[in-house]
């Protein structure tokens, strides 16, 4: 568990203006990753630290030798097309680029003119997938969005025996996953609609989103070796945006007994940056269970997973319509929650994950699962906040949705807010629903 | 769906005396696929083809210049250190080459002395997974084997209402997958034992196999584009046998309700041959369902699939067990069957997989699921075979087996074998069970 120091000072201030203004996502305290390049040039994918309202080129801070010692071999792992060599190198070179970049960016740092010569503006770049995601695995971490989505597929068995012990993850899809900005068709598939005998094959009409996070993992661990609970949080290099679509039609008729395949397959987005555990340090708040509720098993438990396992990362969801897009308006805010409702932290999950000697890989993505909080409006997923289609959400101008619909763009934002400490923002995630081929 | 050519011919010879043994599983006809290196030297991963009990290097045939056009295309993206670049290029160029290769190696080519200084000894070598397996996705394709677990899973609810339209399938875990030879300690894990209320942390009791073959995607689909099934197998690579690893204690208490997770995940084994599915054209056989069954939906349905979209390999599973191996003994037989028994064929798995728009990309593994076919002698997973660990196995020596104990290996081995055809074998696969850490 990561103690704060000096990167963390709500005080410090960055020679560049745009990242003081106000609720600006990238103070000199956040410093998340991505990969990028400038739009409409055949220029090379490369890491990037955003810093206001612009990218600090790693592949050009490299050539610019600005760094010395474990900064500069993380400037060097961080210049490629992917952040997988970078994730492995750990934590510790991590850390000692954070901090690098933290004294290097704060007014009369004498690296002020290098470090500016490696600036690209954000709103002349666009975005790749930040690593080689070797695995994709997808956690069910929320309890209320399992109990919510249990009561409609199984009414008589919402919450399953399992649920408050085994922290419930599968596999999901790796090659479908993309950067903030993906569009992709409506999904078709095979889907066995009210009354019929006979499935067919068709454009899903119950195609949802999932309000979740996902959680990159640095430093690998051999295969065989469970990691424990206690080091779990230092194979984790960070945290983004994760929306899960889902075709929850196609999801009814193929989910026994197996798991969800088809209906979440073909798409995942994620937001292009990645906020690292050490920028969420302040936002640590206690994990905390309903009380009745068992206490995690040993190998789920520890002094630092209780007194500071869980992220206070406020979370909202925002679904713009065609009209709405072509009358020049904004998004509708459809959710607000927290990712402290989790009912599973990061180390929990990323612990549980290798209990069985399973081995994670630098660029592994893990899904937090649809991050539902305790109210109808705090739910994560249109089949919750429409109660299963039953009660559509009423939009600004008259407009309803019970499921997205052709043309339909949501936004996922993530940040974190409280006094005494600098905002950290983890920007926006975008996606749109295409047509069905 | 290939056709028989030349390459086919069981009258032709290899120079190469070994590839025309009584039994031999890579005659002249077959021509399978791997990647190795040489034991005990640092030298480079490589493709390789193998042609009785040799390797041709294909790294060294790149050197030699020895074929033009598409073989040599082929021959170089298949020098690399894994195959993917091979898979890539797509059917009609692995076809080349195995044309090429095939006249090479007959009896009177010129190309005899090259292709000589090309060959490495099997005793030699050896192997690594072949493909940088993007995602690994494990289907369900045998009736009998659902059929039987399902009852054990779900006595009253053994084969869901689904199966039968549906080809089931779930994402695994690409990390752990390794090649033939791959030992990996009994897995931990969550259990729920018969009557206790709290679940424990233990190594698992209930360690089983599953008899799978594993199916390599070629040339990949877009995002967004379905695979008709009359395409399906030009994006068909080849296949090898596949050990799905289960700890069916953990699976059980697991498994619900987003299916198998760290009972599968810990370690799946590989083949290293993969045989393409040009070398089992003449093995194909009629897909054919029980009377009464649904007919496939039309997307999963096409002439040349009901035709001979099915293959009739012969499939076998062999237990060795640390008395057996200390007193210099084999394996013991527990398991013969035959795919052709699978309820969903190759190219029902792979069009079903891409219907929503999934796109598939090259190294891409399929995994059957367990090939049990109808009678109990033919189950592919001790947990058939000894009905849910109530019926040991008889083995020689007087032992005895329910599952899986520390220190057994098990063995897969695959061939097709007719009168007027030659054998294709596909090598063996075998994988040992350690002791818990």
């Amino acid at each position: 568990m990561t103690l704060l120091n000096e990167t963390h000072d709500p005080l410090l201030r960055c020679w560049l203006p745009s990242a003081h203004a106000q609720g600006a996502d990238f103070p000199i305290q956040n410093l998340p990753f991505a990969v990028f390049r400038r739009k409409g040039r055949t220029e090379p994918w490369r890491g990037g630290v955003a810093i206001g309202d612009q990218i600090i080129d790693l592949a050009a801070l490299a050539r610019a030798g600005v760094f010395s010692g474990q900064a500069a071999v993380a400037v060097q792992a961080g210049a490629g097309d992917k952040l997988n060599a970078l994730m492995a190198l750990g934590h510790g070179v991590w850390n000692a680029l954070r901090l690098a970049l933290s004294r290097a960016l704060r007014e009369g740092a004498p690296e002020q003119a290098a470090l500016q010569a490696c600036l690209v503006p954000q709103a002349e770049a666009e975005y790749d997938v930040p690593a080689r995601i070797g695995d994709y695995t997808d956690f069910y971490t929320s309890l209320h969005h399992a109990t919510n989505i249990g009561r409609l597929f199984r009414p008589d068995n919402p919450l399953m025996p399992n649920y408050k012990w085994v922290p419930i993850g599968y596999h999901g899809r790796a090659s479908s996953i993309g950067v903030s900005g993906q569009a992709f068709p409506r999904p078709k598939g095979q889907t066995l609609p009210p009354g019929a005998h006979t499935p067919s094959v068709v454009p899903s009409k119950r195609l949802d989103i999932e309000l979740e996070l996902g959680i990159f993992v640095g430093e690998g661990n051999a295969q065989g070796d469970a990691v424990p609970i206690t080091e779990a949080e230092q194979h984790v290099f960070g945290i983004c945006l994760l929306n899960d679509w889902s075709a929850r039609d196609i999801q009814a008729w193929e989910y026994q007994p197996l798991g969800p395949f088809l209906s979440k397959n073909f798409a995942t987005t994620i937001s292009p940056w990645i906020v690292t555990l050490e920028a969420l340090a302040p936002y640590r708040v206690a994990f905390t269970r309903p009380e009745g509720d068992p206490e995690p098993l040993p190998y789920l438990d520890s002094p630092a997973n209780r007194a500071g396992g869980a992220f206070d990362i406020q979370l909202q969801v925002g679904l713009r319509t065609p009209r709405m897009a072509a009358a020049g308006q904004g998004d509708a805010s459809i959710c607000r929650t927290s990712y402290r409702h989790a009912y599973w932290t990061v180390a929990q999950m990323l612990t549980h994950h290798t209990v069985n000697g399973c081995n994670l890989q630098p660029g592994d993505l893990l899904g937090s699962g649809t991050l539902s909080g305790p109210t109808l409006d705090q739910a994560g997923a249109l089949i919750e906040l429409t109660t299963g289609g039953k009660n559509p959400l009423q939009l600004p101008g008259g407009e309803q949705r019970v499921f997205l619909e052709d043309g339909d763009s949501v936004v996922l934002r993530g940040w974190c807010e409280k006094p005494g400490a600098a905002r950290i923002g983890f920007g926006e995630c975008w996606g749109t629903v295409l047509p069905a081929r």
